[in-house]
């Protein structure tokens, strides 16, 4: 069995990988750490987790720790990331701390000086499907952000096939339930202000999650388009639903595009095309880590509807297919 | 004009408070005191409300007040309202802190000493529709209690006419919308954690309202039954639905009960008894300063349902229904 | 007192233009009507409605009658339109019928044949602020579609004013409340359903408010953009917010933009411009006839955000407005 | 492998029941039928649900099947539970049809004449725990409503070990959420009916389960006390919270109490008695076959609050745990 330390396992990224982890064949949670919640059991803060103790961070035992999975905030978990590589253990970093590959980026928008520079070329982005043969070698796994990770499935096949205009942006309208935003209690979380209400926030381009979907699509692509983006808070619980609109050049054709997709995903397991008779809705992909993504063009516009529970696909669940392909087990394990 | 002064007009009663005065025709806000927002604009807080500016409450003219408010927490206003008074204004007391009439019964359940124990006798409970002629003439008025009033008004024409048995406990299983907890982030009040969820808490005698329905009960008639309450926390913005079981004698007659309870609250505007062909619901009463409520004669249990909005009837709407009664000028002005 | 007459007085729309006609202080319900309802009392199918009695289509009288309104669905009242104008009566129609001024356009969206093919061209369309010195002499009103109205708005000073790059197309990704899909009871509207999801549907050019919307902007501004739609449907029971991606030339100002929508709209009522530091929420809008927008400049794209209450500004709300503007009182009777 | 049956697949019952089945390691999905969808497939109406085809009940194969279940309107499956024990195969029956024993009570109740009475004293009532080895020789299980699990699995050690006082009712007062009613478009489904609003409904002894809950109470204890049922409509997508008010002699001790029920469940893996420092929630038990219960003693009240998933245990999961029972499978087999 692989050994597994969770830091942060009282947040809802946290309480949702413990729990993929419980039913996961060939990995179990060696230890999970809280900050506040240290002595407890995990399920007297979620009543619907297992039961299981919660210690201090500082009291765990990395050397006979297989990996470790990260879900704190950004920049406070990169001295452990440093200690746990030191001790031999993999590292699944659900932060934002190793996505940028560039440290002084990461002071722009992060606001700190990086602790770690060195490791950040050797950081692996972990948006699994894009990225396997990398993340097969890998000590050290980014895991992507939600938004990007709704965004960048289904963008991917078209950026890398040149299927784009880049005379116009590329505009990204993501809707997020609330637990995208963190278990802290904050006032604009409070029930009473969320239920019945919706609104956009860091409108354009300075939410974080832009130099991170900007550096994937470089990867992909030096001519890629501008991108611009809306992120709204949706009054669910879970899942991120993302309209993307891509300019296209003239006379492209819907079944070219489709093809293209088909055959990209076409064996995937977490990733799905839906015909163009069918709608993406959250009820897709709740619970699931699933990717279902639509296709619908207008004009010389592609619209593309992509959903994924912002919990599973856009932070453990992907941690978890990480994990899997990092050790060479079954990609779907513990995730069907 | 009424010249209103609120202090704590951040909160949710404190908002929906300004809402309502900002609709009267013969009183207006003169100012509105806010501990954390002081300076800012409190539609910049609550975006549907007025645009009027929240100052601190160290800065305010008491003198020239005609009224105040207090919507703040447990103690917090006690000094507020001594000063009030000697100002010559009235007060409407929001909190619990004059709803009881022992000092030592407030210390035991509010855990602080009453600063103001004098005051005790002189404040006069604002149950509006059991409590006129007392409010006509009170300099101080102590505004019930959301659970209380909802429990309370459809009670009193039955316990002031002996309609029960008392050999067996009166039950009170009340559910409550969010905003009834007040706007302070907490943790239970994440959007997350409320949405889809709902639970009881304080289970039987032990939440702070009981000693306040007991009073009332123990005014109305001494031997009034034991009492059971049980709160639940309900996943809706604002609203509270109390089931009550009520023992009653053998042989009562429910077209007795209904005769009673519609003599006593037929003429009154707020207070509205449904034929047996109508379940009361929440949507009933939302947004406005009705208590509706519906009878049930099943063997020797009366089940009652009443439904308030607990920001409205329960909290800001009553309190000016009262403000109304202590100023003499029409009851339901402003609350139409 | 205008005497007003109601068709379709059960579903949201009609309902809510109740609740404002009976707050209007010129206006009063002469006539409400409902097919399934007839007989029974308003407030036994809305219970927060006022005590109206519901009649007959057939039986109403129309020669006594000073204006009617329509909340029918689409091609069900024109021979009520016709009967209505017949009797002196001026119409405001909620529904599409009178919208679009082509009878071959309305019968490709609508696929029925118009019966009043005469009238289309005499209807005013009803976006007050745009529109109003038309409607002070209407007989028939249109009152415009939800969507439309919060898209409408506050793109109308920049289109009039040629503040737009028209090789490019504006995306128009609109997000509605539950309501404006209608009372019928329909199976994607079941509470299971919608809870915790949502989705978008007729994504692109097929929903039949894109001719309208088009119809608009040609009366604007021959050189229009191509228009890309998306509509969502939101968890929530009313509210519309629209993100609106308009194509700018290089080196637009904000400032300038902001200028020509401040200058447009700075003494209206009921359209808000929000300062940047704000961001749109349904909460600004809800219960209210306002609709609130905002300008976040992106590069060569200007991002709109725009709110309004649904069955308010996107029906009844701005179908009493019209009316107070047809019959010539003050426009914000009974609407603050 | 098992080969399993499902007729009424498409309803929430029915499609949970294929979800459960989609990851039982012993049994498998041999049809699904569905009147309205019959040649779809199951996950082109529920989304997330396994990609089943829906077959006509007429076309179906008895023969090869082990196990039907029907997830049908009452009545309508009555003929089908005859054809499918003559065919040789075991019948687990979600519907009420065979939870009464009595024929003439089935026809007062739900206003049909049975069709198939000399079946009523073989059914064997589902209630899993308290009936253990009448199931492992069942051929027909009546599978339990879902306000009665609720209420009957909390209650049954303490009727049986006679703690209650019969001078007084039981008192249950319940909570469900919305796909307890169904899941045909009604209009007091509608989401914006529900959506912020909480009614009770069928108040007393009117609602169906209420005779159900009575037959258990008496099977267990001739002298049980009277029964008062108050469901509620929570606007939830799923979950049952009922409160009951348990009258126990003078003297009961809370730790006596507290004994008895951890006895008889302390080994039960879906039953879990909390601590008295817990408060019972809907999260304990959503997406779960838990039953999950609190006890809390006022006076001479027992407080008990009790949580399920009606989904779950309350149909399909506790269906599961049936056929587990009836197979001499593992009883947790498929439910972990």
């Amino acid at each position: 069995m692989i050994k597994a330390g969770i830091y942060g396992a009282t947040g809802y990224a946290g309480a949702e990988l413990i729990r993929i982890l419980s039913g996961h064949s060939e990995a179990e949670v060696y230890f999970a750490t809280s900050r506040t919640h240290a002595g407890k059991n995990l399920n007297s803060i979620h009543p619907d987790a297992p039961n299981i103790l919660l210690q201090d961070a500082e009291e765990v035992d990395l050397e006979q720790t297989d990996v470790v999975f990260l879900c704190l905030p950004s920049a406070s978990g990169m001295p452990i990331v440093v200690d746990a590589l030191e001790a031999g253990a993999k590292v699944i970093d659900l932060s934002a701390d190793f996505r940028l590959n560039d440290a002084n980026k990461y002071k722009d928008w992060y606001g700190t000086t990086h602790l770690a520079p060195d490791l950040l070329s050797e950081a692996v982005y972990g948006l699994s499907e894009t990225n396997r043969s990398d993340l097969e070698d890998a000590r050290l796994v980014a895991n992507p952000g939600c938004y990007p990770t709704s965004f960048l499935l289904p963008i991917w096949p078209l950026i890398s096939n040149n299927i784009f205009d880049n005379s116009r942006p590329i505009i990204v309208d993501s809707k997020s339930g609330v637990s995208g935003a963190g278990r802290s209690p904050k006032q604009h979380l409070h029930f009473v202000e969320v239920s019945g209400n919706f609104q956009p926030y860091k409108i354009g381009r300075v939410h974080r999650h832009v130099p991170e979907m900007e550096q994937q699509l470089l990867s992909w692509n030096s001519r890629f388009p501008e991108l611009i983006f809306t992120p709204h808070l949706l009054p669910v619980p879970r899942g991120i639903l993302s309209t993307i609109y891509l300019p296209v050049e003239p006379n492209t054709k819907e079944d070219d595009i489709r093809a293209i997709c088909s055959k990209t995903y076409t064996n995937e397991p977490f990733v799905k095309l839906l015909p163009s008779s069918q709608n993406v809705s959250l009820a897709h992909v709740l619970h699931s880590n699933l990717c279902v993504f639509g296709l619908n063009l207008t004009g010389d516009t592609l619209i593309i509807t992509s959903a994924i529970d912002n919990l599973v696909k856009g932070a453990a669940g992907q941690a978890v297919q990480n994990m899997n392909i990092v050790f060479g087990i079954t990609e779907t394990c513990g995730l069907k």
